[in-house]
């Protein structure tokens, strides 16, 4: 089977330059396209990105050669590639009329920006949890009048750690009312340069902008329900939260508190709660997409883990790993939970939302 | 106006160096007497900390050549100090009994230790908070027929973040009935050689030992009242925290929610809070002992505050530093707090709570 | 085919775990023994690592229900293995001889400890460089009155950044007579818990005991020559070092200032060096052996590489990746070398040993 | 006494925020006048660096209030100030154009930026070294038709570790030949932002652009002599170093290996080298300069010293910390030196330039 022709927008930026690698020997996709600032447009993606490439292994060589388009001409991509990934670094607005170009010129796009996440009729996908929201894509092809293209977007990466166990307790049957939450967040979180090495040896900064905003609302919208042409959010959970950067360099860790929504004798035990984390598996795992992981939710017993530097690459850097496990004296449960911010919670999880729509049969012609 | 003596046991270990350190220049007190474990019994003291001594500056000239006795020789204590302050390092068991034998031999002992602070008639001080606890002295000595003897301990030094902050607001007459914690610690709060690099660097650790319940009960003790013979634990506030590690040197951050006991009308405004922390003065300030802080909570408005390395030595590191008031939209408001765990949380508070014993006339004399 | 059978001494500590790790699948080697201090014996691997597993991965399956046995007790090898990696922690000279006793009981010992580095007989290998010291070893049993029984071993870590590209250049024709060398070596190098948080946050050590009088030293051993019942060192090239620990978790640095033996007109171009270095070959990748780099040295022409973190894991840890190649206005040049401490510079450098054995017919049948 | 009123112009970038906190309660010195880009004029400097003040304690009552004047109009300095520390962050040739324009306006201008560092009659100054150097004042001036005004500078941060050490050795009688230099720098020695975190988590770099060539030639200058017009360089010695960065916050050091330009039996033992480094004494301290240390140069003698957060803040950070001496077997000694690069290297160092030329008369009246 030959694979599937991919675009990369903002290839040449820190998230960009994730998806080649990560694109790299993948079985479905073949990055054939890729697309950049004006200042890149024209040369090789390897001159483009001389002395910026920020990722440990050399750049795949079946990209090195590709010349670099202007993301801004949107016909380049015309006959290159049959969707392309959005890693797109420039202001909201521009964002999401260049993603609307893309997607009016026939163009689907999976974007791993957060300009799209507010649009109603775009999902923001987490494929074990809302992979039914892709119904929306036909009405906002409709409502748009686009025929082929289309836009999904991806969640904020410091919500991803404790999605999937939340989703996995309000499946069994256990809603969840309230969250209090705090999170330690690595640097990579932030692009490249990111945080100064001035800000973050020996120190802890307490604020990220945004991210606390994006942690309380996002939550809603993923759990919500499509209903007609749009997606209707959530009432519940609660959610509050306080988001601090930490001197790691991947890993985002959320420590949780969190109240169920039922009567004290309905509320799941410690180890019903365990159960339901250790055997969640959810439509990734049963389409056997490339990039799922075996186990969306990993538990670790030992008292001490999860750990940023030891937890974060199990199941390919795509599970919430979960610890510490335990009762909450004001709420029900409190646990820690990790996931890997530049995996799941960026380009792996885009590729992931991707292979989602491949086996739905989104993608199966070149346009 | 001559000094008043005092002795450290367990002069060797880390906290032991800090006293040795913090009490150099001190006005009022001056190190005589310096006790360790046999194995450094007998040597100056600048040889049994050779290759040991932690702190940057040099060892002070007037402890550097005094001899070190077995701390567990009481006797040896006689005629060099007023009182000691404990910093030793060794099982619970043995440090009360340790303790207890200074007490009975007619020395006051200012512990750091956390070995009596479970000890109902034994006051756990923050002078700020609760410096009417030393009325207890009295029955303490008289039940164990101890003559000048006594023991006083401070608390854990992860919950001096919040304590001061919290305390400030029920005294203002705004009663909290829970809170939901998560820290971020400092490596030096776990002693030497303590974490190891390999565990630290570029990672987190989300578990301390035994830290959280410490958190979570200390802070009813504190609050409580004197009543007969013995300390009643306050029935409130109702503590949940998640204790974590990080790589920074000393200052510990508390990520705090807060909820009142109060009616929503009842409830004060985040101006109100603001205006409580900063005008917080208490007995310390008032009897301007010489380590107190002149404003023992620090406000800081910018959105990034407070941070571990920028913000810890404010005030001589006895401020409780903090910033990021804002409303928590499932309890009351949000707000991080700092504090140096070394200096308020561990040997300058130790120095604080004999401050104010010395000024309420408990050390007039030579032992 | 099956594999060859081989045990793990010191199986337990942090090399010891490497080992098992590393060895999780390897195409020639199984695991089939592990032995560990008295205190692990007869517990299930995985009951022994407890609390100490300090690896990201879980413990490979086929050795977490083996039963640990007291390395002092020899004769519980027999039968369990055809050879064994000694990853001993002990003092040098209960190493010294407790791999003896392995060897005369028919058990050849691949050992990662220090402690018979200088002995005459054994060898120090590193198989680009000097796979022909195999050839003592018959002299080596003849000598002891051992059968089967051998030992070699593999040189320190900071010293494997540098020689095999140090040794490219003799082998070229051009002889070396002096470097000054300064590393900056990872934590990992000092074991576990090895070196305190407390000391590498915002911080460097400039002194690692016992590593420059290594570094100097062993050089010539390596270099050196078998002549008859020992090796004779070499003469050349006269090392001086000053060892560093930085906070890096895994990859020392050396930087190498290099002074040829040559008249001025004989020495290469800096050209000819980086050719050198990138087509050096040798013996283990003649003998395509599993563990060995396709590319020894590795040639980075960025002007800010080799770095630890995105160059450490090149040649799955096996290469010396060398970047910074420019002209010495003392010596004739200088470079940057970079090394995976615990893997080339430990296990997986105790692995190609004992492949370069097996590929020399020493590991035929179980013993 | 009233204070001499000084200007810091590029008063709101990292530098100029040093010069501001460090010329707080100087007891010759007052900030009166603070210039910086265009972007910044008009503003009350509090608000111009709002959000941007890096420092820990708060912005200095007596400079909050100052309107920041745009350094490009020179003329809004008149009568402002007596000189001017220049913290100029620009390209070097705008820098030049404006520093000449000030002291062609006649203000004296003490520069930390390197614009100046090679032009012959501006004098690059480390007190204890060359203060001699200033002589070349006049000739400057008159060659210019500057009437007051004058241009000093200082030297590159890396190399401030290892002059006085060597210029005592010279001093003493003891010529050095050569010098290998390997540097591990400081995030602070790159402004800010500086390094990207992503870069220095668990890594080092192992390059600092121009960095090298600045250690090798600067001391050739600082070692140099007046010659009628100009500076004249020295001959020796010859350096070759190579410049790394590593994640500390502050403190440079330098791994030196020292060759001497004598015969074998005239060369100083390691007990002389000590004697020499800790009685080294020079102008400053004898002038009583107020920034100068008592004791510019420190020695350690434990074997694992100095190391940067231990030892940068000795003598007000304004030392060379030295430990480590020993016996090169290549050279002739080794030694590791430690300096603080934003005290010394920087805006304490750039103050003690001031204050030398303050007491040799050349700050006497307002301008």
């Amino acid at each position: 089977m030959s694979k599937i022709c991919v675009g990369v927008l903002g290839a040449t930026g820190m998230v960009g330059q994730r998806y080649i690698h990560l694109l790299e020997n993948h079985p479905w996709f073949e990055v054939t396209y890729v697309a950049a600032s004006p200042r890149s447009a024209g040369k090789p993606y390897k001159e483009a990105v001389a002395n910026r490439w920020l990722i440990g292994s050399d750049i795949p060589q079946g990209v090195a050669d590709l010349t670099v388009y202007d993301a801004g001409d949107v016909s380049s991509a015309k006959g290159k590639c049959s969707f392309v990934f959005s890693a797109l670094e420039m202001d909201k607005e521009a964002i999401k009329a260049l993603e609307s170009s893309y997607a009016a010129f026939g163009i689907p796009v999976v974007s791993n920006a957060s300009a799209n996440r507010w649009t109603q009729d775009v999902p923001m996908l987490i494929p074990e949890i809302n992979s039914s929201h892709i119904d929306i894509i036909a009405s906002q092809q409709k409502k748009r009048g686009w025929d082929k293209g289309f836009i999904v977007v991806k969640p904020n990466c410091s919500l991803q750690t404790y999605m999937m166990p939340l989703y996995s307790l309000i499946k069994a049957g256990y809603p969840v009312k309230r969250m209090i939450i705090t999170t330690l967040q690595a640097v990579s979180g932030a692009g490249y340069p990111g945080v100064s090495s001035f800000d973050m040896i020996d120190n802890i900064i307490p604020y990220i902008g945004g991210e606390e905003e994006k942690t309380e609302k996002e939550c809603l919208k993923i759990l919500g329900n499509v209903s007609g042409e749009k997606i209707v959010d959530a009432s519940f959970p609660l959610v509050s939260s306080t988001c601090t950067r930490v001197p790691v360099i991947d890993g985002h860790t959320a420590c949780v508190n969190l109240e169920f929504d039922l009567a004290e004798n309905k509320k799941p035990s410690l180890e019903e709660i365990e159960k339901i984390f250790t055997s969640f598996k959810s439509v990734p795992q049963e389409l056997k997409l490339p990039s799922a992981p075996d186990h969306p939710i990993v538990v670790r017993r030992e008292e001490n883990r999860p750990q940023p530097r030891r937890d974060r690459d199990v199941e390919k850097g795509m599970a919430s790993v979960v610890g510490r496990l335990r009762k909450c004296n004001i709420f029900d449960v409190k646990f820690v939970a990790l996931s890997h911010n530049t995996k799941r919670g960026a380009a792996l999880g885009g590729i992931l939302n991707a292979e989602l729509l491949k086996a739905k049969g989104f993608f199966d012609k070149l346009v």
